[in-house]
């Protein structure tokens, strides 16, 4: 992928969470990574959607330094950079304020695999972070909030479930690249507006089973996969 | 009706069921038959919806298997196609992932006649499928999903409550034609909406009479309908 | 009001309907009547809304007779007519399936005054009526409708409350003029809304008193009205 | 600022809450203030928002009088100005009827910082006032409902807190200029929607730490500030 082609996916995945209402206002942030090169590209801070181009895209590196100065990176770029560096898989990065989803994140509320959808993309439970605690707060909070995302993600693959809950935040999530980042951010919110409805009708609800989170997951993601026209 | 005919109101039902806001992204499908030659067509797998046609549509058999080998069909076809045999008087099925009609799929929650506007086209409760064990998921899950439904509804005339929640997954729908198959998941998505927000006031609500139910569903479906300007 | 001004004004009440998201397909109808003639103007039924005219309004008498046969009439006319009948200081009725007004309906939970806006359009309690016997739905159910709507208001100026939840079914609503009509189903369907969020919070909210629903109530309707440009 | 500019300002902040659907029919209004002078400007009372013009925007002075008699000032203008006495580093007040801030206000609910975007503007919970008393109410009705905002106020300091929830009623917010307080009357109704779903789900949340809020307030509003291109 030419710098030239990441500009304009990180731009575009930056843009759609406009256009699928995952942001309120400019509180949100996309971001991509070069795997060969290392450098990561974030919208830069506090500019306005509608006269972003691709140009304004912030170079960074793994460390979470902007790579020159003319515009100021997003004021997340630590928690993205410690992502990248943890989640070798990841090619993508998306904050979101997406409204059920940042209601589960402040309802402090995993969301459990309720249904099919769920478990096309999320094979499992989408957890919520711990609380970070007053120090982590003070100091370097969002290096801090990274992470206490990858300390979440212990055990679990990120890639199988590319999403997380900042408690009383709101949500990261990710891809391999800026669009599938972008989709897993719909999707994610799509499940947790089912799961919160499910749930406020009945406060412990029954998971599928594991033999139809297997199957739909696997069918989209195994080495089966039959979805499709392809293959 | 003509082979032309039924692959235009196919794709139309597919279309619609895009326009009335009840699938999420390509997650749905709309299938008709032709009971004098028993043809079954069907929307192809995983296509964007704004460039299908009436081409398009997959032929099928009844025991659900493609007629030609030009797009893949539907991934749910073995769905469709035990519902056609099993029940011999509807004209076409439809699956969506509609909000509420989703919601109550995955809470288990059957949805009672709370209303006169659910009398007019559901005659009864609304049933939930029983969930499919390890074995019927592992193997022949789609055929198992159409023989659970069927299972559902023995001794409940399919055409008088066109439309079931699959527990953890969404609701399947039917009608004599594609069109009516179409109102039917419109309607059903609303009944599910008013339901869910009258259990979350009252988890035990209190249905319709039978007398209320009889007035409503019969008014219009049975020998003596009084709505409209025909007769 | 000429008959050619009431029929415009009845049609604009039914396409209103439409527009302000208070009624789902056709399932909807507003009249008007004149009082010097008693002649009630009303929707036909089964007719789609964007092919009505003025002429399309069917004319009846105050016992609920349609006056000429070139269309029928909504087959609610026999509620209408009783409400005409029984309330003298109404012109004209709705009859809606609003989102939560008919949720309130089916819960058969009463509307309190929980608010200042309820307050401005509705002098106390939004009643809920008793369910219909058996009886009273197999024979002149529409009638019977009525008749119930009338007992409910039985001490209560239907002026100073313009609207009823019919139990298990939805709202009807009145005024001195169909436009008026019109208003207090948009001020009737925002009220239900925020009462249907007041009462998930809390089951038994508190009513405002009776001092800031007089204020509220007689600034508006009260021979010291404060409000708007006038006098 | 000249008159011209506050004008054009004051009935930009009106349309505003209209276009980001904070107001029902005509029931909101925004003022704005001279503080050189002591003038303020308001919406005119029943005045359609589509015919309005800069020049329709009433003048007052502080004790709540109309300076011209062109137009009526909106019925609110009394609770405006005792605010403007009060609060003396506010620019521009607006009274809404948002959705969930209205909920809230008639559900008697707090709003605790259950999540950044609240913190992000509100340093600590967003109160509701006590019920005004029947005495209250029949005399100086407007001008005592100023008087219980500032009374709720007491030991808070507006600016950090730029909203209230007035019981039974709805939302007051103000800021530095009509266009600050535009954007916080969004903010309150983004983050009461999100509260109401929570409590929904957990009626006793648990609000974010001193720390987070310390963090996400400052962070925007102290010296310190770090979000956007500028320093």
């Amino acid at each position: 992928m030419t710098d030239e082609t990441l500009r304009a996916a990180v731009l575009q995945a930056n843009l759609d969470t406009v256009r699928y209402g995952l942001v309120l206002s400019t509180f949100g942030n996309a971001s991509g990574i070069d795997r060969e090169t290392g450098r990561i590209l974030i919208k830069p801070s506090g500019v306005p959607y509608d006269s972003l181009t691709p140009e304004d895209m912030v170079p960074c590196d793994l460390d979470g330094r902007a790579l020159d100065n003319r515009l100021r990176p997003s004021s997340d770029l630590a928690t993205h950079a410690v992502l990248y560096r943890e989640f070798p898989g990841i090619g993508a990065v998306i904050h979101t304020h997406s409204t059920y989803a940042t209601i589960m994140a402040q309802a402090r509320r995993p969301i459990p695999a309720l249904g099919t959808t769920h478990a096309d993309y999320f094979y499992g439970t989408i957890p919520v972070t711990r609380d970070l605690t007053p120090d982590e707060i003070s100091e370097d909070y969002v290096l801090n909030t990274g992470k206490v995302i990858v300390e979440t993600f212990a055990g679990i693959d990120p890639l199988s479930i590319p999403a997380v809950l900042v408690a009383g935040h709101g949500p990261f999530v990710w891809g391999r690249t800026p669009d599938e980042a972008v989709h897993n951010a719909v999707i994610l919110e799509e499940v947790a507006r089912t799961a919160w409805h499910v749930m406020a009708l009945n406060p412990e609800p029954q998971p599928i089973s594991q033999a139809l989170l297997d199957r739909h997951y696997l069918r989209k993601h195994g080495a089966q996969a039959t979805y499709g026209q392809g293959n």
